[in-house]
């Protein structure tokens, strides 16, 4: 069974077809029907998934370009790479890139069709649980800068999205639970009904069974839908989809991106987030722990790493994208299900907890 | 006196302010005021400008960056440097980048504002006659690539233009004919008035005269700017004002950027697209030779490289992004004072006309 969800965002609007088995299907790519195409993709999907599409869309090698795996892909130096391949390959201003990959691959031609000739139209087919529910969805792109996570990027929506469930049982067993960590955000930062459903459903989901993840990864895909729907670029409601990513970018950026999974970062910083949120009193100590303890039962860190310093978070953090008249602002709990963007914290109890969390992990 | 004219383009609206001394008055920076501001400029600009600017804003040392002058600015290199500043002074998303320069730095700055956290504000201070008139005008920031001119950027309006007139008195010669070249295509495109203007008053804005000068400006401006605002993304309409500009970023790409001016492309451009109209049919040979003899008349080329041959014009217009379903489209004159988009011409009657032109020349 395949669904379709709708992103509306007037003339920007479009589909996200959801269900198994739609990168065989030719009909799935109308929308690159007589249209010269650029296909980019990493080597590890190239193995995997690369022949179905090429078969299904009857596209020549030479119009395909694979990079490496992983969040390296993300640099400038690649961008540059995927750039000359375009002009190379003469796309003109009509033609479609198509991004195959997982959040990488999204980011980075996502990005590349934002910049190339100040514009072009692109397909992305996200390969991860991380990409279907998350990254692919609302036209955030970007690559990273050693300063600082998707430092460089552009606000660029698809023409469209095909998510696959098929693909996911191909997924390395790490970013499988990676990519349930934003499935937790969801419902961390917005429905309680949802994270009960997820303590419930943990075996199965763990599991990858395909009649328990397609509706999941439905729900996440409707939430994040409607909230870009309402603020596309992320002047306010949009930020609560970054619950957990302040303290995860740090952790990202501090390790080396790619040492931590994107997801790994996140879900240890949804834990650094709950539990701030209860210092200040704004949530229990028992619903910041019921959090922790479901992301723990997920397989996911709950923890910063044990050689990062208070410092170094907050050198990072300072450099965040939300810090607005020199304040930082972070997406904080109220309650499980209920996050809110605030700055209504102070620095001085920020630092505290951040020696703590740092502190209890180092010891 | 100072004129003020409105971009009128819903929330992403601005001004533009045109009049002389402007960067000595701490006013006109209303927009920057009690944010962090970056400015980054060229070498030739700071000699002579900056000093200014720097006064007016109370503006340290450390918040300025100078690049190179010339062309070759707009490269990726170049955009990774100053991408690598922004981030290294820790620019918020709410802070300002302020491009003073010509065409160059105000595509540069504009491009690395675009893509900066996703998209900041920039105040732009065009510091030449073309940047004034054309390129600080209308949101498109672009940087060049060895394949081709102005193939990767972003559309992103500035937040406010300051287009002093008394820095217009410090061009070289050379500049200011190539930024007049700009002034004579609007008329050519879409205004037959303001082309008997220019030719009757070519000594005085030659001589650079300031009440024959900012009026210019201004109309240039209001001509640009209601363009603009019918057709942001240059689905239609705006496509006209690159008349002269497929035949001259093929000369600019040839030659290497920064060999020949911008304008003076255009201008050799601008004469091209007149005589292949008027080999169609379209424009008669009379108005052909009235609008070679005003550019002439203004100090400008008149006629391709000698070195160029017609199938270099081809390969690089093939790129050209007005390219649409495998066709490639020019601007062409119908009269003069009314240009028009077009592929209506066969690819051999353009190629004739090419291997005409560029014999003559290398005759």
């Amino acid at each position: 069974m395949t669904r379709t969800l709708q992103v509306d965002l007037g003339v920007r609007s479009y589909p996200i077809r959801i269900g198994p088995g739609l990168l065989a299907n030719p009909a799935e790519f109308a929308v690159c029907a007589g249209r010269p195409i650029l296909l980019l993709t990493d080597r590890n999907v190239a193995d995997l998934h690369l022949p179905t599409v090429q078969q299904a869309l009857g596209l020549a090698d030479e119009r395909i370009l694979v990079v490496d795996a992983g969040e390296s892909a993300k640099q400038f130096v690649v961008l540059e790479q995927v750039l000359d391949w375009m002009l190379g390959a003469r796309l003109p201003r009509d033609g479609v890139l198509i991004a195959l990959g997982g959040g990488v691959i999204g980011d980075l031609g996502g990005f590349a069709a934002a910049v190339y000739q100040r514009g072009i139209d692109f397909l992305q087919i996200p390969t991860s649980l991380l990409a279907q529910v998350d990254s692919s969805v609302g036209g955030k792109t970007a690559i990273n800068h050693p300063l600082g996570k998707n430092m460089i990027g552009a606000f660029h929506q698809p023409r469209a999205v095909l998510a696959d469930t098929e693909v996911l049982k191909t997924l390395p067993e790490r970013e499988w639970l990676a990519g349930l960590a934003e499935v937790i955000k969801y419902a961390l930062l917005g429905d309680a009904d949802f994270l009960t459903k997820l303590e419930q459903q943990r075996e199965r989901l763990l599991a990858r069974e395909g009649d328990a993840v397609a509706p999941v990864i439905e729900h996440c895909c409707r939430m994040k839908a409607a909230i870009v729907a309402q603020d596309e670029r992320e002047s306010g409601q949009r930020a609560l989809l970054n619950l957990g990513h302040t303290f995860g970018h740090a952790i990202e950026a501090e390790m080396g991106y790619g040492q931590w999974l994107h997801g790994e970062a996140v879900a240890a910083g949804m834990v650094m987030a709950a539990e701030f949120s209860s210092k200040l009193g704004w949530l229990s100590a028992d619903d910041a722990q019921r959090a922790k303890a479901l992301i723990q039962s997920y397989g996911l860190p709950i923890q910063p790493p044990s050689t990062m310093t208070a410092q170094q978070f907050q050198q990072h953090m300072a450099l965040d994208k939300k810090v607005a008249a020199g304040k930082l602002r972070l997406i904080l709990l109220q309650q499980l299900g209920h996050a809110v963007l605030t700055d209504d914290f102070s620095p001085a109890a920020l630092q505290h907890y951040l020696a703590q969390a740092c502190e209890a992990q180092a010891a």
